[in-house]
């Protein structure tokens, strides 16, 4: 029996609830995956993920290249030996890094050689290295080598860089040798509709495990996110898990859900946690603030986390405001949890039918009257609102 | 009933196994306290303490009066509404921060002025505003504001505050009001025989529930520290707990342990943790070394640490290598554990009468055949080599 099986379970509208079967276990859709950047998520034990329900956790391959190096990960027994988290894993193809943190040298047909932001080295990376280096580190789920244009290109080169896009799709398939393995391909055009109708539909070609739509939240307006968001949905196969890359942001995750997005993964509640601010269903608390250097309350009335079962916001406000890294860390923590909770309430509201009350219950606490249109488009299009 | 009764439960030459009784609850000595500099042990949450075996965590009165402030801290409910930790705390006078960390401005009988190194405040700080602020705080065992004179020290300078911080201490007694605090003394003198025995006989006279070793572990050679400990023991009640200031090397830990001290704090297991290193039956390691970097093997072997339980040496120094957070954070929680498991084995052995064969044991795997002159005359001044 393929061991990636994807199962629809329930629907409403073009939401759904699925089960995606991995090696190393299976996980309920929609899901939101904590980012482990260099194999740990910052200042968060394994176990605690476990307990706040974390199912799949992303590390990022560029990172991992570079140090301690995917033959090191490889023969202590991949991310799985290695990192202390024994569920699946995801690992991003690399692409992105070298883009936003290499010192890019050159991209040609062949790959990208780039200078590591550490040392210096100069590195290629190429659809046929970027697999070996995912298979060294042995995630569930890895993806295909692709070009993320930044935000705004011009059609042109959005268009010859999804057409190179595709063929680096055909090698990286070519490439992969486990299959213990599922590789996702990648569609990309920008916020064109027209090309990024064209990647979506050639990149579907391929029968893949896995979608994943790129290129998205690097800058670009909302409505134009949610227009790809929409489009892309509509074309990608039902029987499929759909996988939306770098997105965080709650109200982001509540319009894509209602699209029909399964997966998701993001920086942004651990690194916003870091920077002190908790995520709260009223948008984000901003722990420096001196009014809360006296508020016994939980971050979050009714959240689980041990930090909000444990600590009031004047503890939380006075980590933050001393510098101490337990700070960072019990805000990591709850802002996870606040998405696993978040995308929790998704698939119940999905099992029952009420993905439209969810959402507007959502909104009202999110929002209050102004509901930006963006939204309330993506919920109409997913058939909630 | 006394809330803060020590009772003596088991003896090995010098060596004792205590009980002492809190208002938050009763524990075995010896103990190592955990230090919460700013009501925080840094990285670790309290749940985490609590399953290594911490019994009473140590807060530094001069960091929580620069922030958050004691007025703020008994407002949340002092140090166990505010911190998140249940059981007792201790928290030192604030007199030994002052001279390391404040830029002192002068002391005289009264007091200290120093200025405050977050925000150049000037502060002053005298035995009654100690006493205030340890008031506030609320932890359950508060110590007596005394100098602490750096090493090396004229005996005149040495002798004038001694004899200054004795009437500081009837100072802080005066003006402690609060009957659920027992307040400990602190014994000075330096290196000095003559001075260290004034200090301490001065101490007792005040029948006070506990004593503290103070001025030690500050540079001095370790034969004049543990001449000190040796004296002091002999010379403080048998029926009271004595706290060695500031001591959390485990050589100094099984040699102070053999001639009874009780209880003890240092900074060193969480400090070193977060620089990198490990602490082992064989010494440190410093996981920043390349050997360590596809070693699979725990920290340390047998060790019931989540740490060790769930990670090998090489994702440690990749986690320190890559300045990930989360290295710190383990390395710290299995360097507590350590000296938490060192403490439980000697209880152990003391209550079977075999304190030498532990600290014999101990000096193997340590020092191997060169046991240093100040260790075994200590163990066998407490009977046990």
């Amino acid at each position: 029996m393929d061991p990636f099986r994807f199962q629809v379970e329930a629907r409403a509208g073009r939401a759904r609830v699925g089960r995606l079967f991995t090696p190393h276990g299976a996980v309920e859709t929609p899901l939101f995956m904590p980012v482990g950047t260099a194999g740990s998520v910052k200042g968060l034990m394994p176990k605690d993920l476990e307990a706040i329900g974390s199912q799949v956790l992303l590390a990022n391959t560029y990172h991992l290249l570079l140090r301690p190096g995917p033959e090191r990960v490889r023969a202590l027994g991949g991310l799985h030996g290695f990192a202390g988290w024994k569920g699946p894993w995801l690992t991003d193809s690399g692409g992105f890094q070298v883009m936003s943190l290499g010192h890019m040298r050159r991209i040609d047909e062949e790959g990208v050689v780039f200078q590591s932001h550490l040392d210096g080295r100069l590195i290629k990376l190429t659809p046929e290295r970027s697999i070996a280096v995912q298979e060294a580190l042995g995630a569930d789920l890895i993806m295909a080598f692709d070009e993320c244009p930044p935000y705004p290109s011009p059609r042109e080169y959005l268009e010859a860089s999804l057409e190179r896009t595709l063929r680096w799709l055909e090698r990286s398939l070519k490439a992969k040798t486990r299959p213990d393995q599922a590789l996702f391909g990648i569609a990309q055009g920008g916020t064109d509709p027209e090309l990024r109708r064209r990647s979506t539909l050639e990149t579907i070609r391929f029968d893949l495990p896995g979608y994943a739509i790129g290129g998205l939240a690097v800058g670009e307006p909302k409505e134009a996110m949610f227009a790809m968001v929409e489009l892309s949905t509509r074309l990608l196969p039902e029987d499929r898990p759909r996988y939306l890359m770098g997105v965080g942001h709650p109200e982001d995750l509540v319009a894509a859900m209602g699209l029909g997005v399964d997966l998701f993964d993001c920086v942004y509640p651990t690194r916003t946690g870091r920077f002190g601010s908790a995520l709260v269903p009223e948008g984000r608390l901003n722990l420096k603030n001196a009014r809360f250097l006296e508020d016994r309350r939980p971050l979050e009335e009714g959240c689980d986390c041990y930090t909000c079962q444990t600590f009031g916001r004047a503890y939380l406000a006075h980590l933050v405001r001393a510098g101490e890294m337990l700070g960072g860390i019990l805000l990591s923590l709850h802002n996870l949890r606040h998405l696993h909770r978040l995308t929790e309430a998704a698939r119940q509201a999905i099992r029952e039918g009420r993905y439209g009350d969810f959402a507007r219950e959502f909104a009202r606490r999110r929002f209050g009257r102004e509901v930006p249109p963006w939204f309330r488009e993506a919920l109409a299009a997913g058939g909630h609102w």
